[in-house]
């Protein structure tokens, strides 16, 4: 889970995450939007990789990239119980709130 | 969102979020369970802050902290959309599966 946070905090592999999540892509093409020379962005695959969330293949000379769904479906399912919770928490306080006015007004 | 990512990405971090997120509490109880100098916490706690994920008030001697939900939901809404395009993008292709697949027992 580190890795998979860590990982997603840059804009670079945020950009490869959004375009692979739509098939799978050879290097060349992930790295072309990118103003970036090649072997820095080696750097970032290879940071999105040992998070688990791409793995790569080469086919003859091209390296095909696609995305692992499972480390993002974990991170938004860590983030997701957090929003849950913090819902709850909301709608015990409003509920609260409405038993403290309603007494009020009976009082 | 680089800030919120990177905050999330360390197991101290984001157990002081999953008890924040049941509510407010003061700076000693949020140290308490961990195996870990105060000061080194405080950088921790320093982290979450500067991502905007958590906020600290002192009243008299006691500094209460509390969570800001907009930078953990801005997180999730990210992860979301990836999900949800990853989604549909299985549902094309299970269609497209089946389409080719009622076409070849037609043929």
């Amino acid at each position: 889970m580190n890795n998979v946070f860590s990982a997603l905090a840059d804009p670079t592999r945020r950009a490869v995450i959004e375009r692979l999540i739509t098939g799978p892509a050879p290097v060349s093409e992930l790295h072309a939007p990118h103003d970036m020379a090649m072997p820095s962005f080696l750097k970032h695959l290879g940071k999105l990789e040992s998070a688990g969330i791409i793995r790569s293949k080469k086919i003859g000379r091209v390296r095909t990239v696609h995305i692992e769904a499972a480390p993002i479906a974990a991170a938004e399912d860590w983030l997701n119980r957090q929003r849950n919770i913090w819902k709850g928490r909301l709608d015990r306080l409003s509920a609260l709130a409405e038993h403290l006015e309603k007494e009020s007004n009976d009082g």
